[in-house]
């Protein structure tokens, strides 16, 4: 499998926006922090706060003077942009990116991040060899930095095969057996009949209906006992009220 | 198609996150968002800065008291939480929640994120008919607010197929003729033939990785031009090298 790509934020400006990416890379595994000339210098106060705990991310961060410097060992380079810059690269949405990058085994891989206005000038794009952009409405494209960084972190978890949910929905008590389902269902239309619920001719059809909202509930042995008890309470209330006592 | 989903923030606090909330959900195209009870009150100071121009979905946005009230128009509810409960519901991530979200025409749906610190309630959780999750990583699983409505966003937009690239990366320049890199090729291996750059024995082997080499490059036909006139500049240059005038 190929390592995590490098994120490398170009002239970034605020420590909300920095701290917000480290935590954006630490949601999705991604731990490689590059800063080329950061605006008003590094560390900036107030960033540790906005990593909100990806401190690991902030503290293996390195700075560089230049995009050239920070991407010198890298075999592979993705520049993000929301614009056209009329370079005649491959451009793909983040999901296509990272399953390429997914493939590069054994290459290291940056992608680049412009700065919050003015993003990456035409010459830093012309250092990468594709281009990544985000499938924004065109009503309201302005993506936050850390929100672009998020994207791609979550397209590489999953183009990368680690995209796990942290838990299932798997029952945690076993499905009821037919049975107990039949017991249950048999026991409602007789108290239902008792009751007077079903008009004669429509009770086969009425019955049917009411099994088959039964059996969308996919009901669990622990379900079936529970509306035992419902039914048998409504029942015995019932019984009450008919027959008051002295 | 199914209409955007609604986004329901329960009990949110910070003026930024429901900032960037809005920001996010415009970035993908949401426009309907709904908060219950927000802590110290609506509207909040610093909420439409954060919004970063997203105010149409602030302005919008409709505050009520319980969740309850808050999804009684809704015909399909998800419920976003990062950890189990305990409750026999479908879990699945966004793209498959958002898959089926866009399959439910004429629904209106809406989608439960809560308290920045303590999520949503098991009570509410019961309210919905199915779990989100995200598949986050396990040593950093804490997710921002607004980029947990950022992921569902992205998702909504590709699961209704409204997910274009701003742009693409097609050619301005029309791909060079097969006749005019032939013609360069040529006029390459002549300049180097005539430079000694080939041993003999080794011409056709070294030419035929080179022409390999040049239509990797998939070149344009502006591309070719500014080669021709590169190695018409370096073969000038060192003809005059070669013989240097008295």
């Amino acid at each position: 499998m190929s390592s995590a790509p490098v994120v490398i934020l170009v002239e970034p400006q605020l420590a909300e926006n920095i701290g917000m990416v480290a935590r954006a890379m630490a949601n999705f595994g991604l731990s490689e922090l590059r800063l080329v000339a950061p605006k008003n210098g590094w560390p900036k106060k107030g960033v540790r706060e906005a990593a909100s705990g990806a401190t690991h991310v902030l503290d293996g961060a390195v700075v560089y003077a230049t995009v050239g410097q920070a991407i010198a060992d890298l075999n592979y380079v993705l520049a993000t942009t929301a614009r056209e810059r009329g370079q005649m690269k491959r451009v793909t949405g983040p999901d296509e990116a990272m399953r390429d990058v997914a493939t590069r085994t054994g290459q290291r891989v940056g992608i680049l991040f412009g700065r919050e206005r003015a993003g990456l000038s035409n010459d830093e794009v012309s250092l990468a060899d594709a281009i990544v952009t985000f499938p924004v409405s065109p009503d309201f494209p302005s993506l936050n930095l850390a929100q672009g960084v998020l994207l791609v972190g979550y397209e590489w978890r999953r183009a990368a095969g680690l995209a796990q949910l942290p838990f299932s929905g798997e029952m945690l008590s076993p499905p009821a057996t037919r049975e107990a389902m039949a017991s249950l269902v048999g026991t409602l239309e007789e108290s239902l009949a008792e009751a007077g619920f079903y008009p004669p001719e429509k009770r086969e059809i009425i019955a049917r209906n009411m099994r088959d909202m039964l059996h969308r509930m996919a009901m669990t042995e622990q379900d079936v006992r529970t509306l035992r008890g419902a039914l048998k309470a409504l029942h015995g209330r019932r019984s009450r009220v008919a027959s008051p006592r002295p």
